[in-house]
């Protein structure tokens, strides 16, 4: 073990993992003692200057938080999330497979039932057990995201020369889903496809581009406002199965049937049920690649002089 | 230090540093026992599915390894750098710094001169004492990054509406340095800028826009052939330093004098002297961000299902 100290008391523990490739910089901190503010967590999250990830997961426990004390008897941990520019956000559900992934790892849960706090409410979390001799990160993680709304409006997506109706989805966040003929037929969404009309979304909306692989079985692409494209996205991906079933003609609150839709995206694959109750469940992989410690001068809360 | 094993006897350990925003994995291996196949660098310098870096820096006794053992007598160590898809990498001054770092760090060398071999043959690093009461990474250091030539033969860039004539630098790899009014005038470079006559450069140019910030002081941007625009490029900085003195009516050689430019770069700030001689270094700082272990099955040579 060359040139790793084993032996940093001053330094913050710190872990990377993702979600289909949504990707986080995981700090424990129990007793929420660590003083995270945005410029140090935008600094985390740098990926040339810092270790790099879409956002952090702050691993505190509800009780040790002011703002998750009230869901300490349902939630005994709280996943304080943190986009990578250091703003905070209610919930991220890649983000919670890997929260819970971290749990599992740590010894603080088992495989099975767990409850998540978030800023978001408290998550309902199943861990899969993995099989005897699969690695530590096996198991898929099942995260209920809440139910979906079918607004009436509609908005046309226009990428260059293409133009194509959407089913609007409402998962917390507005997705407009296009279903198309080929992912190509986007582009390199650099730019944010533009939408008509406008006003039906004044502050943007998440864009979904999907094609069919087989029964039950969809792919796609995904723009996220202010973003740009991503490798995933959660909510995306329930959107988009939502979608697909209704294009389908299929409705669980009709027909009292969960219905479950395998949704190939850039960075994995995750499988989305419809429940008859409304309730959409997204499982997917959580994966941790490395653990460690952080320099004392990423945290410090000075600017570096060429930062 | 909840949630972070101490005892993981088979993870290999791992840092993550930059220089000047330029990022590496560095994986310390001095007897040059671990395998690392261009799939598993490439899964490691990932930056959503991996640790995620510009490139790789595996630290390797030049005894311990077949291409450094010739210079073994001459230089202990070898910087067997890859390019984050894992194709192998002759020289990378950014990389040398972080490289002299590591082993400063871990005790292998003191400040002072030190030898280093890489493909591109032995390099002389030297890294500044740091005051007192600086951090760990503090003190400059400095690479030997050999001789400019300046062939004859020019190219006009062209972004846009805009277009500039260059001055053309080989650094062992080719520059057009163009002096430009505003670094805005280039744009976002999301596409490569066009040259003319296109036959001087049939494999591509590194591009460098620069504007004057005061007296041999200037600051650039540059687009590298095959990957972008990017925060620093050690060559470019020394690159657009001699064709700035040029432009001045300064050259080293005439007069027997060596002179600096200080060269701002979007990750930071270098320091280029061009010696009597022609020999070019290139002075900079080096940090480490993190150090830790990598998880197992990110070192695995199998394709992960989904990867």
């Amino acid at each position: 073990m060359d040139g790793v100290s084993t032996s940093q008391t001053s330094a913050v523990p710190f872990l990377k993992g993702h979600g289909t490739e949504n990707d986080f910089v995981i700090v424990p901190d129990p007793d929420n003692v660590i003083d995270l503010p945005a410029s140090v967590v935008g600094r985390l999250c740098d990926r040339r200057a810092g270790i790099g990830g879409d956002g952090l997961l702050h691993v505190v426990r509800s009780a040790a938080h002011p703002e998750a004390r009230a869901m300490a008897d349902e939630a005994a941990w709280f996943m304080d999330y943190r986009n990578a520019d250091g703003s905070i956000a209610e919930m991220c559900g890649n983000g919670v497979r890997v929260f819970a992934r971290y749990l599992q790892r740590a010894g603080h849960v088992e495989s099975g039932d767990l409850a998540v706090a978030t800023r978001g409410g408290v998550k309902t979390v199943h861990i899969a057990k993995a099989a005897p001799d699969s690695g530590a990160d096996a198991g898929d993680i099942t995260v209920s995201m809440g139910r979906a709304a079918l607004p009436g409006q509609t908005v046309t997506v226009t990428v260059q020369e293409h133009s194509w109706p959407t089913q609007n989805v409402n998962m917390g966040n507005p997705h407009a889903v296009a279903f198309v003929e080929h992912l190509d037929d986007a582009g390199n969404l650099y730019a944010e496809p533009s939408f008509s009309p406008a006003a039906v979304y004044p502050d943007g909306v998440n864009i979904e581009f999907v094609v069919d692989r087989g029964e039950r079985h969809v792919a796609m692409r995904v723009h996220e406002r202010g973003s740009g494209e991503t490798r995933s996205c959660g909510t995306g991906a329930c959107a988009v199965a939502v979608a697909a079933a209704r294009r389908d003609g299929i409705d669980p609150a009709a027909t009292g049937v969960p219905v479950t839709y395998t949704v190939d995206l850039p960075g994995g694959r995750l499988m989305i049920t419809e429940r008859p109750d409304g309730e959409v469940e997204m499982t997917g992989p959580a994966v941790i690649v490395a653990e460690g410690y952080i320099e004392p001068a990423l945290l410090a809360q000075t600017e570096t002089p060429l930062g």
